[in-house]
């Protein structure tokens, strides 16, 4: 099965696939999907380590299951900005966010009825890995239009450099692997 | 807020935007993303209604949430068709799909560790909403790529025509608005 990465998190051992992402550095790619023992697992620990909040905000697609299972544990809404606009929305509000996994500049869009939701919030920036933080600056991004006070920002999973910051809550580090 | 349309699921009742889809036909969009009641509910009277199966197979994105929970339920892994090609998948399968949503023809991947894991199993397919039915064609068409056999296509609401075929199963059935 190629190249894997042992990962310990919130008392479970997943062994992830190893990804070149150029030809200098590869990453471990962490699915949640397909996992509840693991989403599960992960949104409590989370949930244990975050101070007070109202209602959460992520971004699709790999941080849906964890925000739905952290908003079932704690009966706090979760929003989702999507990257596309869908004709279902109305009136979206739109920001652009880099991606280190897609290489290319993508957009969230927010629904008009979420942005409501979100106004004087005491909001939760959740995703299932903080690398680069471009997505977290997005989703902040987002915060901000909508009038939301962003109380935390926490992934199952801080990525390289991303281990070292002292304004984020994640489980465990994930490390780039140079060649 | 606009027109709404009252739908009643699942025991809950909920009033979804109604959203022109071109000059003569308009749809009721049916949300599931920050409704933790509603998929929690849907879940579970869906899984009341099925056959027996193995695994679960669906779409990106709003399919997620609905199948993370008939997993969280009932115990049984989901899988989860991309709309992207992902730095992290290996050796991914790829079919088309056409969505009354986007306008635009859609390509869905299925990682080689997912495929291999629906091979020779009982898979049910599921999403939030069949209209078309192009999404369940193209889920059928990885079903049938990965060798595991289909014993039945869900959904939470069958829009439109669909409502009447008589090889899914769905809980409500949600009108087209014709002008």
């Amino acid at each position: 099965m190629g190249e894997t990465y042992r990962l310990n998190v919130a008392g479970l051992e997943r062994d992830l696939h190893v990804c070149p992402l150029n030809d200098h550095v590869s990453i471990a790619g962490f699915i949640m999907f397909s996992d509840v023992e693991l989403t599960v697992a992960c949104a409590a620990e989370l949930l244990k380590n975050l101070p007070d909040f109202d209602v959460m905000l992520t971004a699709e697609s790999k941080g849906i299951p964890l925000a739905y299972e952290m908003s079932r544990q704690s009966g706090k809404n979760y929003y989702l900005a999507r990257k596309g606009k869908k004709l279902y929305m109305t009136n979206p509000t739109r920001v652009d966010v880099k991606s280190i996994t897609t290489e290319a500049v993508q957009t969230l869009y927010l629904d008009e009825d979420d942005m409501n939701a979100l106004k004087g919030k005491r909001l939760l920036l959740v995703d299932d890995v903080i690398s680069t933080g471009e997505s977290m600056r997005a989703l902040e991004a987002l915060a901000e239009k909508a009038g939301a006070k962003v109380v935390c920002r926490a992934a199952v999973l801080a990525e390289g450099d991303a281990a070292q910051r002292d304004d984020i809550v994640f489980l465990s580090p994930l490390p780039l692997i140079f060649r």
